[in-house]
């Protein structure tokens, strides 16, 4: 069975924690793939919840000093309970405050995939190197960035932007499909954290293929809700986008990939 | 006047305190419908919101270590009140922590409704006769469950799923409509409590015949909005179920609704 | 060039500290009309953020004790880093508790614009005026409000009701467009104050011109929304309404506006 068709089968518990902004649609998105999501935060329930999930997403979208801990508690007990971690460091670079944060949340927890774009990953990875001198980075591209993230790092990553990156046991892979209105909805990337959760079922160190799909899937779902007659705009793709998700199949998702091995 | 055309014409203000996923689609929800939500959170003035309102809806989805006493806090000054209460105690069973919270809240709060599944309700009769020894419980269908929580519980209650069952003043009754999307949007259970508050008006102990309504009329729009030709997934569902919910009428309702004393 | 080809080339960064049911929806007005919305709320980052944001939106419509301090933080912040504040008192009739909040923070903070219903901004005023006596101004209409209003508190207002009312630097003006149905969603209102805030352009004094094309773009948005023949209800309209926010143009506003100085 390929990875879709197992979602499907599985349902995989996908728990999120994510920014307030965005909680309605992951969920939304994740039930619409066939994935099972629960939001819970409570670092009291987080160990019975985390024994049964596929992975855990933690999205800093919302960071205020009164959730940090609960964030840090909550990543040491999916480490402890083998549960990969999506980790999606929203905005890191518009404030010290979340670099910081993020900083001291990879230096004390392992997680699986880091999922972000371009600035933001860049921003992570200098953050890190940021005692071996200053890098100028800023000219880097995509594929640069996540190499360099994935080396420094030491897990799997996925760079969102106009072409996607992916980046896995030493592989990196450009994917092109994707919807320019994707940019248009609050939480686009934010669901594809939750997608990329959905396809690790427990796998803390995932395949490329994996990623690849979860990446693809989600894209050439928006490309195709994208073409549809009635949808004029933001307010009438996101139902459809939603639909695309529920109806897209694995046949579908061969067809239309678009992924080049760089 | 019946129930609907009571809440059409009155617009009962609904407080709901409810969890960070489905505050949106609840009050777009009860909007729909007629009623006049409020997701007031603030004991500081939960006074003055349960003075005038119709219900209180309490629902522990994002239940945390800081909202537990503001929650407790709330149900006291609704009981003071009079304020009816319609309690959701959602996924109860899926860790102790929101057990034993269930427990102290039923323990210290009157409610006049409490709606969920039948495991989640199962798991609080459970919690209620732990003391006389372990039922084997889980063999029991949802009408057993409903006849055995309405007594232990001394509450109404409503058990959803494929068939709901609605239990209040010793009579039970099967309610045989719905759509399976419902089970594919967040907070479709959510919104049901909503709706149950809303055709409570100011009555703690509401006869069945106004929770058969509530829980019919609600499952109705979700079928004819399933049946719209439009309708292909999660996506396009959700806003026809909004616009079933404005236009269904007392009509539809008598129309459609199929019930079965049991 | 116009306020909305300003808008549309500008992208401007519209902090919101916005309460949690209208969060997901207020994003994604402001991204389809064309600003670019972040959710920030933690102080420790807001210095960072106001100093590029163009405006700042504070939302009291979930206030709790617990995020009392952040708020009145965040307004001195923006305050000192010269950031416009668009504030928006959500049903501060409805609690004593409101009304004090409210009185403190408008005696401490400078704000830009108050945008509000007039039985919000009735209280604000009442509550500005209560040491004079007790004013028996219940019966004043909107345009009367607005003018004292304007002249106590000295800001811009823009009172939302059927038909709306703007005042700024001692000119006050009608507008009478928009939609029933707007008053079937979470949240309108609320979106209302953050397309307002997208309008300022940083700046702390703004003309009136720019709070009637706020207004009324929306608004016309909302009507064209709602003539759309596949819209039947509050579902059908609020995705057609960010469709309408995403298409609408200067001389779409310009040929439906519908202005009277008064």
């Amino acid at each position: 069975m390929n990875n879709l068709e197992r979602l499907r089968s599985e349902n995989p518990l996908i728990v999120c924690y994510t920014n307030d902004v965005v909680k309605n649609f992951t969920a939304n998105g994740l039930l619409s793939l066939g994935a099972s999501p629960a939001m819970s935060e409570a670092p009291e329930e987080a160990e019975e919840f985390y024994k049964v999930a596929s992975a855990l997403v933690i999205n800093i979208g919302t960071l205020t000093h009164d959730n940090e801990e609960g964030i840090m508690k909550i990543g040491r007990i999916a480490n402890e309970q083998g549960t990969p971690i999506v980790f999606d460091p929203v905005a890191v670079g518009a404030s010290s405050y979340r670099k910081q944060f993020c900083k001291r949340f990879l230096e004390q927890i392992e997680v699986s995939v880091i999922k972000g774009n371009a600035s933001e990953l860049l921003t992570l990875v200098d953050s890190q190197t940021t005692m071996k001198g200053t890098d100028s980075d800023s000219s880097l591209d995509a594929v640069e960035i996540a190499r360099k993230a994935h080396k420094n790092l030491e897990t799997a990553i996925v760079i969102t932007g106009k072409e996607d990156v992916v980046a896995q046991n030493n592989q990196i892979v450009k994917l092109a499909n994707g919807s320019p209105l994707l940019a248009k909805i609050t939480g686009a990337g934010c669901l594809l954290g939750g997608v990329v959760a959905s396809f690790l079922f427990r796998n803390t160190r995932p395949e490329i293929e994996q990623l690849i799909e979860a990446v693809s899937v989600y894209n050439i779902a928006a490309e195709l809700a994208e073409n549809k007659n009635h949808v004029h705009g933001p307010g009438s793709f996101l139902p459809e986008l939603l639909d695309q998700m529920y109806q897209i199949d694995e046949t579908t998702f061969e067809k239309y990939v678009h992924k080049v091995e760089v």
